[in-house]
Parts: structure tokens; C-alpha cells; sequence
């Protein structure tokens, strides 16, 4: 009698090579396909048990993931795609959860590296000395999504260009009171080089006298701060360093009674969906997160099959909306 | 020369019983701290490797949790609030995304119960027979959360009492042109159960004639949806399934030229931050997420205790926002 292939069984079967695949890794294959194909291996005495071995020592097809929010506009959208190009090549994302926390951040890489996964994917908020030494001793690809790390494969926003054409843009548009709404500097990506892009764009155009405000990425937090500043400063406009930061301003304005942009103008990074329905809508920084996360997914599985990969950086449209005026 | 104890080498090294029992599991500690429990252990003669087998063999400290979307505000809050809560009790999350995708749910169930987690939480968007038959077979414990399942332990919202709430205060405020912006039937509680609590309030208030639009979760369907139903229907009210699907009506309604709520009333579910920032605010009914997730954390881990549980509603609040009003 000649060998069955894994081709032959899954045409036999009537289904794709996938489930069979899946059907000698353990996965889920349903329940009328699980007879035939049983049925099959059993006609022609095929040993799905060293089979299902030799798969499982070369692959587990999981990459894990370490987010440091799953409660964030950004997040998600990098995330889900990520998922979805990862699935595509027949692998599954194991994502843990940070929520922030460094120690979490850190626990995770070496989690993951137990765990047999083939790749580890961090979306990074800071890079610490810890970080690296970590990173840099796992046996595993490792790609760092968001901020920049040396001797590390990133992807990252190009976030000093987009944050100089905001600056450039309100300069322009003759503001002088101007607030910028922004995060710790430990957040290298956004606390320092998209600030420092905004603060250079604004210089260019002749403004350099900017009021500071430190906020987390949160929305109570930030409304917080706004509602604190607004009790003895009158700006003529507000740049927030994200989306979320500009809803929350945007909330605190409009309680104390100020008209975007008659009386303040305001402007985001992000582009979420939801900023269109605000009126007036948004002026904002649309990031390619799908990009991000689909890049992250090919770079990794690129890493994994052994060829080499450069670090890429991801680009952004300027989304003109209704929230400034010239003063 | 006597024993040491764990909780002694914590003493010793002046950190956490927590900090040793993760060095001895071989996750992340403090290079210093490191060093410092690695001369006491050499000191005293401390066998750390018997130990790490017994922890591990006993408990993993994981729990798999499978969500059909990272991109929703609503899984978000349930996600981050489970996800902080185990924490708590030293548990990590592992998460997989399906993205709606069903084979990807029942794949999750099979894989995570062959990955050594202690229990398992479903975000469930339907249960199928399949469903059923996986998670009864699974020797593991198990919570259902959003969906019903006959014999397994459910967390579930109570959208018929919310609905009902909803379709009251529509029928109460005299609307005659209602149309109902819903999501398939395959969705039992938010596509049967929610909608019957809406359908049956309005009732109560003398409203049999509803136009009912399908759509499915997402904003941009839900406003094709949306704009096709508007070019020969005028409604004087829209009652929304969601929040999100809210918002693509409310984008929808105003650039159609409708003003809310003077010729058209507006209401979601979900209770977002962002729809207070709305003009006008969105009348809505507020679940109480963070407690959905947390009380799935504390339910799973009783269970891994072995102590009996019971399945639970979750609440919501009525929020009376200025999208409504008399006709």
C-alpha cells in the first residue's frame, strides 16, 4: 500500500490542509470532519501521533504580545490588526495586558519566553536599561513597537514630523496663548520627541513662550488637569498630545463656557472614528495604526523564518478639521 | 543548622513573599534583589529548584480569557477590570482576540485547555451547540460572560429590563416614527433579549409599528445602514443598540440635516465617556462593566478554590441625557 500524504488526506476529507494540520496539532476541527479524516488515517494506516510530535516540536504558531493598555483607541487598532495579519500565516497572538505597570512589562518577556511562543511583540511605553538587558537576552525574535530602542528591530510614528505640523499649523493660524496638553517625559515617543516637534514647529512660526501641562493618558485624569488650569489661564488654544487628551479638554472648555474655535482652538493626535462626530470636528494627526500593527506581524514572521529585517518607521495624514481658526 | 523558610528569605532580602516566590518561578526580579536571594539561599543552603517544581506543578497562575474584539469600548472595560482584578491575586490573563470569528472562539477553548491554565473566561457572542459541547468536555473551570448557557456559570447583563426601560421612555415621550437600529439574531442577548425589553416597552406605551435596520457592531456598516434607511424614511426617533452604532447614526442624522432631538431622538446602550461629550448628550443606558469584569475574576478564582458559585446579573443605570425629548 503507498503513503497517504497530509495533501491526499485533506482531499479525501473534502477541507483545506490547514484543518487537517489542526486536526493532528489537537485544535478544533468539527466533529463530522474529525470522522472522516479518522476514518481516512485509519484505511490507510497513516500515524497521526508522530506526526502531530514532529509539528509541535518545529512550531507552536503563537506569538505573544505585550500591551500596555487594552482600553485605548491606539491600542486596539494596532492590536487588531496585528491579529488579524498574524492569523492569516496560521498564527495566534497570546496577548497579556500591562495596564502600565513596568514590573508586568518585564515579568511578560520572560512569561512569554517560557512558554514556548516563537516571537515576542511589545508595545512599548518606555525603554529602561531593564528592558534591554532583558530583550537582548531572550532567545527569541523580539520586535518593540512605538518607541525607539538601540540594537533592537522597532517600528515606530513618525511622531517629531507630525508634531511639528501642528506646531507650524497654530503658529500660523496667530495664536498666542498657547497650552500644550501632554505626558511624562518617560514616554519617549510621545512625552518627548512629539512634544519636542510641536515646541519646534511653534518656534519656527515665532511662538515660544507655551504653558506645560503633565497629564497620564487618561480621560478623568486629564479633564482633571484642564479643569484645574482653566480656573486662572485663558488660552486661545489647546494641543493635545492625543485624541483622548483633546476629548477630555474638549469637555472642560465646553463646560466653562468656552466656543471651539471662536474663542479656543484644539487640536489631537490619533484620528479616531468618534472625532468626526464632535462639532466642530477634530483637527488632528491620523496615525497609519493599522500599518503599524500589520508591519509588526510580517517583520516577526520574517524574523521567525530567519531573514533579516530593518526597523521601519510609519507615516501620518494631517486631518484638517473645524476645531482651529486663524486668530 | 535550622531550615529557612521562604517567608524568612523574603525578611532576609527585605522584599515581598511575593518577590521570592517569582524568583523561584523564574520570573522577573531586580538584578540586585536577584543576587541578594541568591546569596541567602547559597548561605543557608536553600534548595530552590524542589521548591519552583512543587509551585509550578500546583499552579500556573494563568487564566485564559477569549474576547471576540479588542476594538470595543464595551469588551475594553469588562477586559481591563478582569485583568486588574486577577492580578490581585498574583493571576496572569492570557488573552486571545477572535475577532468575531467563531472557529477562531472554539480553537481558543481547546488550546488554552491544553496550555496549562487553571480556568478559562468566555466573552461570548453566541453559544451554538458546539460551544456547548466543548466547554462541557473541558475539565477545567469555565464562566460564560454576556450570553446565557444552560448548565454553565454566566455572567449576564440584564439588557431585557434595560431594553424595556428604553422603549418606555420613547413610547412616554408620544414618538410615532421609531425605527430600531439592531444587530442579528445570533446575538441572543443583545440581538433577541435586548431587543424584545425594547420592542415590549414600546408596546406598554402603544407603539406595535417599529422599522427595524440590522447591522452588525461596527461604525461603518452602521452608518451605510443608517444613510440607505434615511434616503425614503423619515424617523422622529432612532433607539440604538449600542453606543457605537449611536454615534454612526447620530454622524448620519446631522449630515442629513436633522437636528437632535428637535426633529429626530436619539438613545444607545453602553454608557461611553465619549457620549457625554456629544452635543447634544446622548441618552443611554450605563452597564456596569467594570463589574462584570471583576466579578468574573473573583468567580473564576473560587471556582479554582473548588467553593460551589452561582451565576449573576449585572445592573445598569438610567442615563438621562438631552438627545430625548417630547413630541
Amino acid at each position: 500500500m503507498t503513503k497517504i500524504t497530509m495533501k491526499e488526506i485533506a482531499e479525501f476529507a473534502g477541507v483545506g490542509k490547514s484543518t487537517v494540520s489542526r486536526y493532528f496539532n489537537g485544535g478544533y476541527v468539527k466533529e463530522e470532519t474529525r470522522l472522516r479524516i479518522e476514518a481516512i488515517c485509519r484505511e490507510y494506516h497513516y500515524q497521526p501521533n508522530s506526526v502531530a510530535k514532529t509539528l509541535k516540536a518545529h512550531h507552536s504558531y503563537q506569538i505573544g504580545v505585550i500591551t500596555p493598555s487594552i482600553d485605548s483607541r491606539t491600542s486596539a487598532r494596532v492590536l487588531t490588526a496585528l491579529d488579524e495579519q498574524l492569523r492569516l500565516s496560521g498564527y495566534t497572538p497570546l496577548l497579556i495586558n500591562t495596564n502600565h505597570n513596568q514590573i508586568r512589562e518585564l515579568t511578560s518577556l520572560e512569561s512569554f519566553s517560557r512558554m514556548n511562543v516563537e516571537g515576542i511583540i511589545l508595545l512599548a511605553t518606555q525603554i529602561t536599561p531593564e528592558h534591554e538587558r532583558i530583550i537582548h537576552k531572550l532567545r527569541l525574535p523580539v520586535i518593540v513597537l512605538a518607541q525607539e530602542m538601540a540594537g533592537a528591530v522597532t517600528i515606530t510614528l513618525d511622531d517629531y514630523t507630525a508634531g511639528y505640523d501642528i506646531g507650524r499649523k497654530i503658529g500660523t493660524a496667530r495664536h498666542r496663548a498657547v497650552c500644550l496638553l501632554g505626558v511624562s517625559e518617560n514616554d519617549k515617543a510621545v512625552g518627548r520627541t512629539r512634544k519636542q516637534g510641536i515646541l519646534d514647529g511653534l518656534k519656527e512660526t515665532g511662538i515660544t513662550q507655551v504653558d506645560f501641562l503633565e497629564t497620564d493618558f487618561s480621560f478623568a485624569a486629564s479633564r482633571q488637569v484642564v479643569r484645574a488650569y482653566l480656573k486662572d489661564h485663558r488660552p486661545d488654544c489647546m494641543i493635545c498630545a492625543t485624541d483622548n487628551l483633546a476629548m477630555a479638554a474638549f469637555k472642560e472648555l465646553h463646560t466653562a463656557g468656552y466656543r471651539i474655535p471662536q474663542d479656543v482652538s484644539l487640536t489631537g493626535f490619533g484620528g479616531y472614528d468618534v472625532c468626526e462626530v464632535l462639532t466642530p470636528s477634530l483637527t488632528t494627526i491620523r496615525f497609519d495604526y493599522e500599518r503599524e500593527g500589520r508591519t509588526a506581524a510580517e517583520l516577526i514572521l520574517e524574523m521567525i523564518a530567519g531573514n533579516p529585517v530593518e526597523s521601519v518607521k510609519i507615516g501620518y495624514t494631517f486631518i484638517h478639521g473645524e476645531s482651529v481658526i486663524e486668530r
